[in-house]
């Protein structure tokens, strides 16, 4: 578990102005990660760390010489075009560099850095991101009760919850392939499905594409393969958290998953967004993971004080949406629903110390989908199969237009923030894609 | 589709006197490549071809400059510790490559380079091997109609197939992070389990472990996110094939696999055998592809003239175990089943244009696992759980040992090859790997 520190210090201003405005996803007490160059530019990828409304180029601070020490080791690692050997170096690397990125952009601390550094910051408007880490594996979890119950009554009006899914942190190897950063636009897939009432499958274009509101999940230190990650120090494998768009067609997946699960209707394209928020950034909003007492309580393996006492993570989360029209008309997107992950049946750490509790080694860089984040009323729902009860109930939207699944030209909006009585407010950004039309080519070509 | 030329002359032979013995795999007419160095000697790994019983290091063939035009392009990349560079180079490529080490190994046209070429062999019994390429991605299908005829009464003495197999070439996506070489040891993965009559699952070592005996297809050329590869073209994007055993924890898999499919059951370990095989090594030994005419024919995406006449594979196959008695008295070890690939109900190419038709992009050293073939009769199972009917028929071995499954110590050891009245045999090798003991750890740790 990551501790509260003086960067969490809700007192603490930067230099950088955009840092201390209100609302702002990125203060001093922030410090995400992610991958950028000046856009357009053909430039090398290397890091960058969000601070207010600007990057600041870990290359060029590198090359500064201003930080010194375990950070500058750390910092090192961030000057490739990927985070992942930064990731590989650890917790107590992650808080070095954290610590002195905070000393550096703080207003006072780093006031006499600060002629030096403001060469090394760049508008985040002017930036282009690349995808955080070259990700090894994508495992996809499906951990959300609310979700889960959802989806099995929408398969069958008399659908329960799978009998494992109070024991089992479900999970599915995912592609990583078609894995985009925000501002992905991919076409709407093929495939076959069944359609009610038909002997034989069609092949066509989905016609019920969906989006899955998710939380991605960074795995920094590794396990060799055959060894186990105890509960207690499943974090300690853990570098942050960003969001994730697993996009989802609904009409292949219900046609080809059963017995071997979701493939063509979900390895078409999945969105991330660019900044990784780091856990030692989250620690302030750290939540009890407790289960209702007449629930199955889970096995010893995935059982401990440490994730009973803090094992939760207090993200709020929104999903917008963007028709065609609504950008035309200038207008912002539309907001489909709010959730928190609070409301998650399984933890980060049960995740992780599940998916190696086999003996599958875990990589640095390799990503975990939390699973669609969904709350306890269809308000909450983040997919749009459930706010719209499968077509059942068209989600209305302004100017008449309504959503029972995703049209071409529609952009999905993911964003997520944290807020605390006693801390600053933190965010972790947004995750854009969008969906242009299937491709023309007859079939067979 | 790959032709048949001067490289699949029956009477070919070379100077390399082991590639002339009777029986051997990797006669002239083979080639196949794979990543290797001398066992124990810390060298860079790089590309060889296997030649009777020796490896030509194409490292030490590059520095010769014995050859030249196209196919010394093609032998650059294969100086690289893994093969996804040359795969990337496409078939005309390959086939340069293919033709230009043909001429150097025959006995005639490469006798005057022989006496050069010699100090580029390595005894294959002194070589070590890694992955012949970086995966990255690792598909397993699920397209044996007898394997999932089987299975599906396993699960329930009234199970059908599911209702898509025969529209659909079943998938789903695996993990690459533990899949390794022949000679793989692995510990027997922990996991969850129902056992029978049981109310709450247990967390144990796996009771019911089982290997799977399938083809790996290696992708050598991808295709871009969104963009459809055509039934009559999907070869072009396939290298070649090698042997896979699918590890798979039988206990742990039937209780996971509802509703997202195997994940547990499958990730701890996976292995590969060393060589791979060429499309165009493989040329004598394509058979028709078709279905029984009562059988739902293929939707026409997956449905062409050029796999109907050649899309089938006659490569034979074998499963042995070693079991740790049979180890200590140096015996053989123990056929449990043989079969043909020719049984298999979707053929290569149809696993790629349905991987593809979705808008899923493959790249250059991307995975296909076949799915276990099984052929129609019991004998001709590719898993244990099929030959011993989970338990209840116990497999007779010698000295009195048998098996429902595996036990520690067991080594499984997978062979292939190919036949034909009017070509010479080749063959794809063997695929080993040994099962440890569970690892002893007490949980929760």
């Amino acid at each position: 578990m990551r501790t509260i520190d003086h960067t969490h210090d809700p007192a603490a201003r930067s230099w950088v102005a955009s840092a201390n405005a209100a609302g702002t996803d990125f203060p001093v007490q922030n410090l995400p990660f992610g991958i950028f160059r000046r856009r357009g530019s053909g430039e090398a990828f290397r890091a960058g760390v969000a601070i207010g409304s600007e990057v600041l180029d870990l290359g060029a601070l590198a090359a500064t010489g201003a930080v010194t020490g375990e950070a500058a080791q750390a910092l090192q690692a961030c000057t490739q075009a990927r985070l992942n050997a930064f990731l590989a170096m650890g917790p107590a690397a992650w808080r070095a560099l954290r610590h002195a990125l905070f000393a550096l952009l703080h207003e006072h601390e780093g006031a006499a850095a600060a002629p030096r550094l403001r060469g090394c910051l760049l508008p985040q408007h002017a930036a282009e991101h690349a995808l955080p880490v070259q990700i090894g594996d994508y495992t996809d979890f499906y951990t959300s009760i609310h979700h889960a119950r959802t989806i099995s009554r929408l398969l069958d009006p008399a659908g329960e919850l799978p009998p494992n899914f109070q024991w089992v942190p479900t999970a599915y190897h995912g592609r990583v392939s078609s894995i985009g950063v925000s501002g992905q636009t991919f076409r709407r897939p093929w495939g076959q499905s069944l359609p009610a009432g038909a002997a034989t499958p069609r092949f066509a274009p989905c016609a019920r594409l969906d989006y899955e509101l998710e939380l991605a999940i960074y795995i920094g230190v590794g396990n060799a393969q055959g060894e186990p990650i105890a509960l207690q120090r499943a974090e300690d494998h853990v570098f942050g958290i960003g969001l994730l768009n697993d996009w989802s067609a609904r009409d292949l997946q219900f046609w080809e998953m059963k017995p071997l699960g979701p493939f063509h209707a979900k390895n078409f394209a999945t969105t991330l967004s660019p900044w990784i928020v780091t856990l030692d950034a989250l620690a302030p909003f750290r939540t009890p993971w407790t289960r209702p007492a007449d629930d199955p309580q889970p096995l010893a393996y995935l059982d401990g004080p440490a994730n009973r006492q803090a094992g939760g993570l207090g993200i709020q989360l929104e999903v917008a949406l963007e028709t065609a029209r609504m950008r035309a008309a200038g207008r912002a997107p539309h907001r489909l629903s709010t959730t928190s992950f609070s409301h998650h049946y399984w933890s980060v750490a049960q995740m992780v110390t599940h998916h190696a509790a086999g003996g599958c080694n875990l990589q640095p860089g390799d990503l975990l989908g939390s699973g669609t984040v969904s709350g306890p009323v269809q308000a909450e729902a983040g997919a749009l199969i459930e706010l719209a009860m499968a077509g059942s109930e068209p989600v209305q939207l302004p100017d008449g237009e309504q959503r029972s699944f995703l049209h071409d030209g529609d952009a999905i909006v993911l964003r997520g923030w944290c807020t605390h009585e006693r801390y600053v407010r933190i965010g972790l950004g947004s995750c854009r894609g969008l969906v242009e039309p299937a491709h023309s080519a007859a079939w067979p070509a």
